[in-house]
């Protein structure tokens, strides 16, 4: 009675991979890319440093004048200018001159090293010396860090706080990124109301609604959020009005068989409805559809469900409308009790780790949103696997590793 | 020279720990809690469900009726009524009854399991039933998920999607979370201009601007960052500004020992220098003062000791200021070359981890900023360990884990 056969989670992902996304770029300040990814690749637009720079607060000085001193042994130098940080010198250094120079100061013509306050004495620019140095010691090399051409950035990257650093140092101020794609989200279900105080009857509070927010942004795309009754041409309106300013929908409930049921209809009437019924558990009522060429996941009303929807069918999805490639790691632990499964489905088991091993919670139901909360990762069991023995190896995702 | 010994990174974290955190909170819509931290228990305010509910879309029957039932053996029940989703029924079943129901509608009076769907023929309201059910069969019974007055979530929480979704559920529509700290930085350098085209003689870009912004986001911390002069009486007055706007404090550069050097010297004027100076490679010249109550971390003008001080003084601080407790996971990895260190201070050593190996990078120098780039974590190594010979195995701190 459902549109499709229950199909195998990997056939569910292969058609939704496979419905071609189209990546926007915009450009932005450079302050406001934590997070965002590179639409561009970065080449140095200068040479960092883009001269020989003092690395120490000390006083550039001609090595040689250095060579066996200690500080049993020491000599003068004469100090003849000081440079302070932003500042350059126009003497020119000679044998027996020291010049004062400042973290960061260009080294003045005819130096080639820098000595640590810590190991002189001034009196008067009367320099006493403590210690050899060795040519180019305590020097910040022209181009050290970058020169100007160098590829330091690849488009695509996710951009950390340092990637941030080294293309300001590289010249940008503005670089392009990809567009945060904005997701229309659609509750349906006539029996939900937002809050406690609408609740008489048979009405329930729409949890969804806050839920699917999170987790869009928990995507970094851009949720708008709205509610729908379980009437035809009211979703109908609302996925028009979505189709037109948003990147990708997603909806809740309606994805069943009985009369209420309308979303699939809808989708189906309106697009083409790829996927309906995944052999998941808990999801099993996952539809995926496509309208004019925009991705439309529709989610299961069960907060449970849509929540483990969402997670395996829509958050890489949003991820790589980004162009954000990431690979949940899936790592091994020990089931600390027998869990039993199905042939024919892939069962995403709530549970909670306790060091190498990790515990099934014993609620269980795509109803019951407390087996979310009290659990921080999913135990996966695989559709030809019938279940785990107590002290065997399992397959674990952990909640926060599908974080960005 | 410097004001304090070059003090072991863990006397300074205690020092940096035991500046007491005033924790403020403020109601929020739910609406906007993601990634916020709770700042009260929460109880529900009811129960969930709240009443017998159907946990498909089908007919509500008395199992009884139903039993020795198969697909060869099948009988009739009289459809009395229809319940949609948000609606109630007034009728009482009696035997030889069943009532059409949807997902989510509350069990009728006398009803006590539901049978799917794909499991009847309906015909004129006689359906026939081709299986048999258990009592309570597909009914979500009252209170399942959780009962008024059940503690679901703890004070202290970082809110993921489903505890959001579980507070919803039980009624709340705002909640108390700890206020989002505000950062005020001050980057400090006669030498620094915001962007390529102000660039003349010894000026380089101030990439610490971008940088920093950027790690005080890693926080979730909201940063306000300005640039200053290297003057005492200017850098005063900004920390002036700050200390009524912020509740912390973070400044790069100046926190050597030379004469153009101010910050240091600002903060033990205006409060109490605490550390200055620490065993740590890269990062030696870190500061950390308190005036009034309110802590100012002096990074160094490196880009790369900037990082590194910040990673390792300040994001924690940072994150307890919203009651946010994470542990930074070290684990070991084989070192695939020898790293050199010395006795007595602690080194961040930039790394690449390649499966269960780890290389040093080969750039090093605090002020090469691409060896943050192409590196993506740590090695940690220990100040009473002199280095780490190939094979070995060592610490080492992933940069994503510092993600919150």
């Amino acid at each position: 009675m459902f549109l499709s056969e229950f199909i195998p989670v990997k056939d569910a992902l292969e058609i939704i991979d496979n419905v071609k996304i189209k990546l926007d770029t915009e450009k932005i300040s450079l302050k406001e890319a934590y997070n965002r990814v590179l639409a561009e690749d970065i080449k140095a637009l200068l040479d960092s440093p883009s001269f020989d720079k003092s690395a120490m607060d000390g006083y550039a000085v001609k090595a040689e004048d250095t060579f066996g001193l200690s500080e049993t042994n020491t000599s003068h130098l004469k100090v003849v200018d000081r440079i302070g940080a932003g500042d350059t010198s126009n003497v020119a250094l000679k044998h027996g001159e020291a010049i004062k120079i400042a973290t960061g100061a260009p080294i003045p013509e005819g130096a080639n090293a820098v000595i640590m306050e810590e190991y002189t004495y001034e009196k008067n620019d009367n320099l006493e010396v403590l210690k050899t140095l060795f040519p180019g010691e305590n020097v910040a090399p022209f181009g050290e860090d970058f020169k100007r051409g160098d590829e330091l950035l690849k488009s695509g990257k996710l951009l950390r706080p340092q990637d941030i650093g080294i293309i300001a140092s590289a010249g940008y101020d503005t670089i392009d990124v990809y567009k945060t794609p904005k997701i229309g989200v659609i509750t349906t279900g006539n029996e939900l109301v937002m809050s406690i105080s609408e609740i008489k009857g048979a009405k329930i509070i729409n949890s969804n609604y806050y839920t699917l927010k999170a987790l869009v942004e928990s995507t970094l795309s851009v949720p708008e959020v709205t509610h729908c009754v379980d009437d035809a041409e009211k979703v109908k309106e609302q996925i028009e009005k979505f189709l037109e300013s948003c990147d990708a929908i997603i909806t809740t409930g309606g994805t069943a068989i009985s009369k209420g049921d309308v979303v699939v209809d809808v989708v189906d009437e309106m697009g083409e409805v790829l996927i309906h019924g995944a052999a998941i558990r808990p999801g099993k009522p996952f539809g995926f559809g496509v309208i004019n060429g925009t991705p439309v996941f529709m989610l299961s009303g069960y907060p449970v469900a849509s929540i483990v929807q969402f997670d395996v069918f829509t958050r890489n999805y949003l991820l790589k409308m980004q162009n954000i490639h990431k690979e949940f790691p899936i790592i091994k632990k020990t089931a600390s009790r027998k869990i039993a499964s199905t042939l024919g489905r892939t069962d995403y088991v709530r549970a909670k780790t306790n060091g190498n091993y990790v515990c099934p919670l014993k609620i269980d139901g795509s109803g019951i949103i407390r087996s979310m909360v009290e659990s921080d990762c999913y135990i996966l069991i695989e559709e030809n696997v019938e279940g785990i023995n107590e002290g065997e190896d399992c397959d674990v995702l952990i909640y926060d590793s599908l974080k960005v």
